[in-house]
């Protein structure tokens, strides 16, 4: 019987999978919290809840943020999503009409293309580079494509790792208000880093209403409550809160939001999170030594934050032609080519170290090695 | 600071709410589940869920489903949403293209209509009696309306409690078949029945493909979980199993489908439900004697079930400007007219029985009695 997205098969280790390790789930804070909840107000989150989302725990919420952003959010520019997906739905929902264009970068985040492919948009993907979409010679396509959106994952990217520089953030801005699109900053990982803090959060940058900035409980507590958040200036956040879904049925998660509120009063998220990054930072470590040592002709950046290692096979060998092989040998591995929207990087793999432990992620590493020696030994 | 959908005043009643009162909600229930499920597999419902819902949950609903609907019900079958809104909404997106036509009942509920709206739909409304929607002439509408959907609430109907009679469900569903359209029955009422057992739920009917059933825990336990559920064939679930939405998030509500599993499995919904329909049935009684005191010349039927009075005010009397008066007097409604798509039903009012006690309830009554006597004096 089912309960959980991914069913593992056994002694396979899938470095394809984005999600974390069902040890690191903080049953132990989500208890607490739980305990906490139940006892204090609980019938309030058993109600229909507003719109905008509980009034305490937005109030929390932009602290919280404010303390990891460096800079202050507003109680009020807060909006309840019931996960980043959740948000990115709804958003194209109510503000991109069918037929639309929606920018993306090159490569990225397969399902949310999944997403904007069910709302029927037109998706135009712009190449990256090392730090992410590349802003030179932009506004020549803005103007030619007039995009309604402009969907990105800004820091430590889903799946390159890249993360978007400051100024880069600050000229998709005016590019925004000057070719009037919606900027979607889908920031799942941004408080997952590890070397170096990222610079500011799109949330800095909601004033004038161009701006979305999308963020998720998802990857930094636990995936299954569904919680997020989108900041947004004040017309935009009154666009989804008047929506028909959140009039029906009120507030996105009363339930979860309330008992995420006392995971944050009782201050379990950044100890937890702290862990996480300690956590994540070995793996990365642990998975450097081994890509090092068996598949030593790769590139790579080392990641600085988020989820994932990003690799270029060697000898512009085809990912997904080496499945096979590599299926074989009881690993797997996301081609590169599904998450470009033009059916290209067909020698990158991404490769996760969220989900394993560090021994097994070396044993990941080390079959995949074998695999690419074998497939280059045969061509 | 908000914590609920609906702020009160204080002293004012307001019979518009269509929520369950707070005293009814079951915090006790909820600590229970939430006892059990933090100490069996927690972890898995932390982790991004299985995108048609957890497996174990399925099957402990079907069983619920099987014996409340009286007819069996397959777990393959069901899809867990996060409640009969998100579910509309999830169908709209995938299954009705923009500017579709979609017929609704004359009245319907009008926050689902708000729904439609947002997707851009076009909606058509189908004129009701005393069973529900009309099926004689009905086809000669299909021929020329082409509708994709059909979206009707066939048990204790909102605002007008009405139950669509057996024989009217089965004609709909061989037109669907024989005019291609989707019947989305939002049966949410369907378990809070007093008097009598509504006729089989749409579920009984999804064999071919052409009706989704609606149900939802927000009635029958708590609108703060967000959890319900979609009945459907295979080829229909399996589209929103493969939506981007689902895909990038897992199931739509895995925290708390395993809240309600525990509910399910401890046995704690059905004395729960046996509950909450004493106590509405009080309700009525107590609303039914008030209304005979305060409003003799008003028209309605009693409720079998549902949450809703639907009342026709003497002398054609205005429901909208009277609002002002019975302000003044610290009650409210629901005009009728909010729930027409042709803004008619202007001396109908809807009140719910739901959210207030006997005694409030017939204080409520007896202003709004008050409101109408001066009216009436004026006019």
């Amino acid at each position: 019987m089912q309960t959980v997205q991914v069913e593992f098969r056994a002694d396979f280790i899938d470095l394809g999978v984005g999600q974390p390790a069902f040890s690191l789930l903080p049953t132990h804070v989500i208890k607490q919290a739980a305990d906490h909840r139940l006892s204090h107000d609980a019938a309030a989150y058993l109600q229909y809840g507003a719109e905008q989302g509980d009034g305490y725990f937005r109030e929390v919420l932009a602290q919280f943020l404010s303390d990891g952003y460096g800079f202050s959010v507003r109680p009020d520019r807060l909006f309840v999503s019931s996960g980043a997906s959740q948000a990115l739905d709804l958003i194209c929902t109510l503000f991109v009409p069918p037929g639309a264009v929606v920018c993306v970068e090159e490569p990225s985040y397969f399902l949310a293309l999944n997403i904007l492919a069910d709302h029927q948009l037109r998706v135009v993907s712009l190449p990256t580079d090392g730090h992410g979409l590349i802003v030179d010679g932009l506004e020549e396509r803005l103007a030619q494509l007039h995009p309604t959106m402009l969907y990105l994952i800004p820091a430590f990217q889903n799946p390159t790792g890249v993360t978007l520089p400051r100024e880069r953030r600050e000229r998709l801005v005016e590019l925004s208000h000057q070719y009037d699109f919606l900027i979607v900053a889908d920031e799942v990982y941004h408080f997952l880093h590890y070397d170096v803090t990222p610079p500011p959060s799109f949330g800095a940058y909601i004033d004038g209403g161009h701006v979305l900035a999308l963020g998720s409980f998802s990857k930094i507590l636990a995936p299954g409550l569904r919680l997020g958040w989108v900041q947004a200036e004040a017309k935009l956040v009154q666009r989804m809160v008047l929506s028909g879904l959140l009039d029906s049925g009120g507030g996105l998660n009363p339930f979860t939001s309330g008992l995420v509120r006392s995971v944050l009063e009782l201050d379990l998220q950044w100890p937890y999170l702290a862990e996480l990054r300690a956590t994540y930072q070995q793996r990365i470590a642990a998975m450097t030594d081994a890509l090092q040592r068996y598949l030593p002709d790769a590139v790579y950046a080392v990641p600085q934050g988020g989820y994932f290692f990003w690799l270029r096979l060697p000898d512009g060998l085809d990912a997904e032609a080496l499945l096979p092989r590599a299926d074989e040998l009881k690993v797997g591995y996301r081609p590169g080519i599904r998450f470009s929207s033009q059916g290209g990087l067909r020698d990158y793999v991404r490769l996760s170290f969220a989900f394993y432990d560090m021994a097994t992620l070396v044993e990941g590493v080390r079959r995949l090695g074998q695999a690419i020696d074998q497939q280059r030994a045969q061509a």
